[in-house]
């Protein structure tokens, strides 16, 4: 029914796992970053961003992570992925999700990913320097204001978490320990302990 | 019935001329940067994250463009803002809105909002530097691969265009020229001719 490009740990990890929790027919395709597949002519021709996700659908193909998200939860309803009969409810689990492509994303990208905002090596190693700080704020913006518990959005998962554990997974890559926000942890184990998390771990290899 | 909060000429535009776009009740708050107005104790209990937009609604507080515009034009459906009965067609205007938050607007916020990234002085000048090449090379993507013509989504005004109108006025800012992107152009000069985008513009001071 669907084919998901993915890349192991990238983002393209909290459409990976809705798929799963949706319990619908899909194909995974790893994009191997590290021979830049991402930027072949092939996959440009699936996603001419050269990144992932993309997820290729029956209507055509489908880019960014909370536009995906919405897309499944809206797409296969009985699954229960996100409070589609309340649009003030849906707005906010939006909200969520923007939060951590436009904010949290981009505060980590600056490590690792720096080249995008420039060419001088010098810039780029200077860059790394705030990423503990900007990801420390971010999460204790979450951990404060956003995290509902024990679900991003209260009571009932929805498709706002898988992408919250997606980005938890970066904190550690950034040097920070994901015990100084306990209900990020708290939401961090029981993402671990559903079984379409562990299919979907275990399928990207563990890359964290 | 509303309450925007909103800064000349930030993406909070979008939001802007999307009320007015649904003839629905608001009233505009202008927050000023110039004075830090957005750091301010009263300001951060509306925001935490100290940014417009934030729209204030019956059931609560909403922030973030993308998830501000799917939200009123699902809570408006006579206004006709979004496809909202194709969810193919919602996800793919919400990956359009969401391209623009998480990668054009982190593109052009390099310059002038670099201390996001760091605190270093030299660095935040370097930072400047790539932001025409990546303005560039955003809006030729635009042009080449997303905006259907004469509307982002083709033929029906949705609310993915007030918010690439609010992009594309930051290009001149940005030391480009929208005539590099005659489609863009032509999608700007569209707007202009409408009656929302006027009111709001002039009530914005023409704050570009």
């Amino acid at each position: 029914m669907y084919t998901l490009y993915y890349a192991p740990g990238a983002c393209s990890l909290a459409s990976h796992i809705t798929l799963e929790e949706a319990g619908v027919g899909y194909c995974p395709v790893r994009v191997d970053f590290s021979r830049s597949e991402q930027r072949g002519e092939d996959y440009r021709a699936i996603n001419s961003k050269a990144r992932v996700p993309s997820l290729v659908t029956p209507r055509g193909i489908l880019t960014e992570t909370p536009a995906i998200l919405a897309f499944l939860a809206q797409s296969h309803p009985d699954a229960g992925l996100a409070p589609l009969d309340d649009s003030f409810e849906f707005a906010s689990m939006q909200a969520f999700n923007s939060y951590l492509c436009s904010t949290v994303h981009v505060a980590h990208a600056h490590r690792g990913r720096a080249a995008r905002w420039t060419d001088d090596p010098q810039v780029i190693e200077a860059l790394a320097v705030k990423v503990p700080a900007n990801m420390t704020e971010c999460f204790a913006l979450i951990e404060a204001t956003m995290l509902r518990g024990p679900w991003v959005m209260g009571e009932d998962y929805t498709v706002a978490d898988p992408y919250l554990f997606t980005v938890t997974r970066w904190l550690e890559r950034d040097g920070l320990s994901v015990d100084r926000f306990p209900g990020v942890r708290d939401h961090r184990d029981r993402m671990l302990r559903r079984p379409a998390t562990r299919t979907v771990l275990e399928r990207e290899g563990g890359g964290a």
